[in-house]
């Protein structure tokens, strides 16, 4: 049956390993929420399964199960009132022990085959899934749909074809022969088994959880581990809905469903930690803050630590051919899910001294005032500006907009909207403030949420400067570049390298610098203290399994 | 220049692309010291080169020098003399900061065309290294060539080869057009630039610094790091002549010499844990002791670090169709450079009731016997045996001897013998002790050294029992089993899978479990707490570079 499922996904897996390669535009699932491609009640369907999930335990049948937990409320202004189950973490760990093995020895066919099964399933229900990612983000139904679900799908695939990639240059079997001479030669067949390396943790986050946790949940169960899910506890059902698809296709395929499993729990209760130590786990894959991150990575030794943390992303402005198509974009970037993307701009450097544009030198005043103008324009019609802004997913978040305001003086103020079909939603539009002179304590700091400074710098020579320190001892997932300069291109990109920072340059038009594509741009570099991996590339697979050889004499 | 390089070696590079895909037998490098290979001259050229190093400082011009170290005393009983530069560690880094610039825009074929040079240089010299691995490691002649010389170039082509399989998976640039329906689609280019990580650090070890130092060296420089090369204070010459090679093809290359430099301290200094602390330091790769390879692995938060630490190596004896084969098997393996390789068996598991033979059922003690007799044949002319013991490379080594008689019964005493040249060498061969029931307190430690321990079990299941709890709790980088039974053997085989642990299967004839071949054999899987990498595979390579993207519109 595993076999089967293999057979079944082949043309799309090559697909899939053609285009991490080649790094052109490729997607298998589509992005958008078409009744055409998705069935005309795929939307109605998806709205009544999330709707029947609310107010009810969700049904789990996992392994020491002992209770309930979970407290989900939507940013939208309603409870989820769904309880999952809780499990006995010793309980638990002894049935994946035992659901292990049998996982171990079906091999990567098996393996992969079962992932892209999975995948299939969850792409059919991205709009169950949609709904669940937008009532516990807070994203707008769109973001929700192709960010939830295609995209994440999308990134999902990206890190199994990574996985088979790497798998599939283990041979099976050689025939090793070493001359001797006269002799007859040294004559032994190798065997090479890919084991896998143990349990794999994944730990959520609330904003992005399927998008985020899929490539981590995917790369280890695609190399043979046995996955625990950890969902940040106000974003537990787009992963509890993953983690249920997931048990039902290891189920059919014949295997233990323990493989892949939940441990959900309140906000009050620390659970992470507690996981990562676990002697079994041997893998984690964490999305969250730095404090946590740096946390793993010092403490969980017997596992490999794979982490996205904060950073700061920052707009190098130095000149632009096309001043409203810069402003435009750059207003959108920061309008998009309120800025609560970790690829979101927030420091903004323009010369003091303004800079050249077709409309002739404008000063750093007018340039951050057009900025502030364009999130005005954006946001004006609520209607409209809930379908881009979405809801604050948390409370630290407004409390964080209201701690920027001492940083700078307020060039575009943060108002709040009321959502026409949810009015307990906690919509803000974004807060833009002007930063006279450089005071790097104060503004190399990650305020996640709808919060940015345009910031006045001496030259764009000291913006360039800026930007490389500020990624390399804060990290940054994201920089943008508006020039049209080749020299200036040309040390913005040489300080990018060094700082191990992903570079936009020039985005004015339908690309935006928070937008990452699957299978052709690598969301992080791992090269600076954002984070420590890549999604996805060899290294983010390439450890997750090992190989055992035997030998003996023909 | 460093093209013209890559272009040399791009056949040789090919050959070994392919050669780590298949894991047939595959070698460029010849490993018998045969005139008609290397020259009629090579060996006394060699041999003069390795005289002329004596008694002298070792000229290195290297940045930062304010001093001298080194105290190397052969093994075979004499100081070598020899003081190597000593750098302050501050202007040390700051001149491998300015020569990392110019390697980091080099690019991908650059550092392997460099790399693949030195390779070829340090070929050409292997008489050379050969001598001065015997003279610091205390290994006999034959195996300082072969380990020390091509053996060794294998194991860092090997890395050269997964370093470049690696980095050519990533495109120069891509075409991402995205159809946006009826409107043009939305086109970028992207450019991926491969950047190193920073500084790698090779530690190395004291009984085969090329061979285990090699593939760190050679995986970080190929992938664009600088490499600073910490030798063992007691063989450090084998790694001054390799940075002297790879300092001069980099400056033959148009490159800053300081891309590679070299530390040596006395053996009374702490200097790699200060190295290993450097921020500058992103990379480690370490042979030696579990309780300084455990410590890197915990305190060096700022760099990925690789480790090949202690573990005991084990044989299960259940039955062979060939006892004097196996016997004479075991006891070479035992006896070749006195048990001094991290390969070495330690601990035999014989069921007390004895094993099934050709030659009918014999009893533990028997068998347990008939090893230490083969030892005792093995090594019963002194100058044929000193050419397999070759000298016992520090003292520590015969005070574990001492030590583990303790743990149990004679059958094999370790014996002083007189090497023929060099009549002040530390010669001994093998201790071989029985051990009645099993203590896992005791038998579970590495004894590194000619110490070995025929234990009686219950069981062959009980030994297996053993030696994949052994393998799992202390780490293995070598498992082998006799027997003929196919049940047997597969039971092994699991255990092997479980314990990631290599298994040498009846080996009874001229190839013996210490010995693993480059392109074929995984050295350690990474996957037991003997080494936490694999030598060598993609995920040695694959994090020790990085891809910076960048991207506009077309």
């Amino acid at each position: 049956m595993s076999h089967a499922f293999f057979d079944r996904h082949q043309e799309l897996l090559n697909q899939a390993v053609a285009a991490i390669a080649t790094r052109g535009y490729w997607s298998p699932y589509a992005e958008m929420p078409s009744p055409r491609v998705y069935g005309e009640t795929a939307n109605n369907d998806g709205k009544a399964a999330f709707d029947a999930r609310l107010n009810k335990p969700f049904a789990l049948n996992q392994a020491g199960t002992i209770g309930q937990a979970g407290k989900e409320v939507s940013p939208y202004g309603f409870d989820l009132g769904i309880t999952y189950p809780k499990p006995d973490l010793d309980q638990l760990f002894g049935a994946i022990q035992n659901a292990s093995t049998g996982w171990r020895k079906a091999g990567p066919e098996a393996w992969v085959g079962v992932s892209l099964e999975i995948l299939d399933r969850l792409n059919k229900r991205s709009f169950e899934i949609a709904y669940s990612v937008m009532h516990t983000t807070g994203q707008a139904f769109m973001m929700a749909f192709q960010a939830g679900g295609p995209h994440a799908q999308d990134r999902a695939l990206e890190a199994v074809a990574y996985a088979w990639a790497e798998m599939r240059r283990i041979p099976k079997t050689a025939l090793w022969e070493k001359p001797q001479g006269k002799n007859e030669p040294l004559r032994m067949e190798k065997h090479y088994t890919v084991v896998p390396r143990g349990v794999g943790l994944v730990i959520g986050c609330c904003t992005f959880p399927t998008w985020n946790g899929y490539p981590g949940l995917f790369a280890s169960l695609a190399t043979g581990n046995a996955v625990v899910v950890k969902p940040h506890p106000g974003a537990i059902l787009p992963l509890a809905i993953t983690v249920e698809i997931a048990r039902e296709v290891l189920t059919e395929a014949g295997f233990d469903p323990n493989v892949v499993t939940l441990v959900a729990n309140d906000p009050s209760e620390r659970m992470a930690s507690t996981l990562a130590l676990r002697p079994e786990v041997r893998l984690i894959d964490f999305t969250g803050s730095s404090s946590n991150g740096t946390w793993l990575e010092r403490n969980a030794h017997q596992a490999i630590v794979f982490t996205e943390k904060a950073g700061v992303n920052q707009i190098i402005v130095d000149s632009t051919d096309d001043f409203k198509g810069m402003v435009r974009n750059i207003a959108f970037s920061l309008t998009l899910y309120s800025g609560q993307m970790c690829t979101a701009p927030q420091n903004i450097y323009i010369p003091k001294d303004g800079i050249d544009t077709p409309d002739g030198h404008l000063s750093f005043d007018q340039v951050a005032s057009a900025i502030g103008d364009s999130i005005a324009k954006l946001t004006s019609d609520p209607a409209k500006a809930v379908e881009v802004l979405g809801a604050i997913q948390n409370t630290g978040v407004l409390d964080r907009i209201d701690a920027a305001r001492a940083i700078g003086e307020v060039v575009q103020d943060s108002q709040t909207l009321v959502h026409p079909q949810f009015p307990q939603a906690r919509i803000r539009t974004p807060l833009l403030l002007k930063v006279g002179s450089v005071d790097e304590e104060k503004i190399m700091q990650e305020f996640f949420g709808p919060i940015s400074f345009a910031i006045a710098t001496d030259s764009t020579a000291h913006s360039i400067a800026l930007a490389q320190k500020g990624a390399t001892e804060h990290g940054a997932l994201t920089l943008s570049v508006y020039s049209n300069k080749p020299a200036v291109l040309d040390q913005v990109a040489d300080a990018s390298e060094q700082a191990g920072v992903a570079l936009s340059i020039n985005l004015t038009g339908g690309v935006f610098v928070n937008q990452s594509a699957a299978f052709s741009d690598f969301h992080a570099t791992g090269a600076n203290p954002a984070a420590n991996a890549s999604l996805s590339d060899s290294a983010f697979v390439a450890n997750r399994f090992r190989v055992v050889q035997r030998r003996a004499h023909v």
